[in-house]
């Protein structure tokens, strides 16, 4: 299914981002007519920014190449549930659909914590399909952090 | 006082913003020695892109010149409430206090809506002094709307 192959390309990503020492967390943007429009890891380390979360990453990049603010019709797929501020960000982009991986009970926005879509200030509300390829990034995130811990290195979430 | 000063200057940004046809809103950053250390205003239509609001892109500058991703007694003045996305950004970055201006109950993220710095997700909440300034970055947005009313060139908020 497209959704699969959408969420696979998410997750190498969230490889590609884990083998560069950031926290493995990857995200795609995909247009209304089905092309991969940006596809990103999280670079928070390697940009020395906090906000260089892989959807605010894929989001920019994204907006960037459509000339727009705005990505009406565009679906983003992300191995682990956003946090507050990229929820924020998806809504102001008006994003359709967030495919999400892995539940954050520890720094989601979406389920948990600030629950971005549920308020009225976030004027649109993508619709949300969580637990796809959810066991593979959820896998992905406790290997990166169990090898930290064990090197003493552990520097807190993607947070 | 000090801090007058410093909503003053993103008074000013939000003043520019304005003047570029963005939603008048500004930002500064202060180092714990007082220095201002960035300073913006509200960007996203200029660079089509929905984070650009003056609290990230001062927030970006100011991590890109620290060379981190944590600004660990830092403070930050913004003309308006934040919304979820610029408060989660702030905590984050760790920032230490907030000051801001006007209220936002359409868009804001700290006293309405998602109340972001509420939540445990957020991990680290600054402290916040609110209605610095706010009467005159109030009637900076209620003059930037009602203009654009006037030309039938309405677009929204900031959102």
């Amino acid at each position: 299914m497209v959704f699969r192959s959408h969420m696979d390309q998410a997750l190498a990503e969230a490889r590609a981002a884990g083998a560069r020492g950031e926290v493995p967390v990857g995200a795609v943007i995909v247009a209304p007519d089905g092309r991969v429009v940006a596809a990103a890891g999280n670079r928070t380390r390697e940009t020395c920014d906090p906000t260089a979360h892989a959807e605010i990453v894929a989001l920019r990049a994204a907006c960037a190449a459509a000339g727009s603010e705005r990505l009406v019709g565009h679906d983003l797929y992300v191995t682990l549930e956003p946090c507050a501020m990229c929820a924020a960000a998806l809504a102001a982009a008006r994003i359709r659909r967030v495919y999400y991986g892995a539940a954050d009970p520890k720094s989601g926005g979406v389920a948990h914590g600030a629950r971005v879509f549920s308020h009225p200030q976030a004027h649109h509300a993508p619709e949300v399909y969580d637990g796809i390829g959810g066991e593979a990034a959820a896998e992905l995130l406790r290997g990166f952090f169990a090898e930290r811990r064990d090197t003493g290195n552990r520097n807190g979430g993607e947070s």
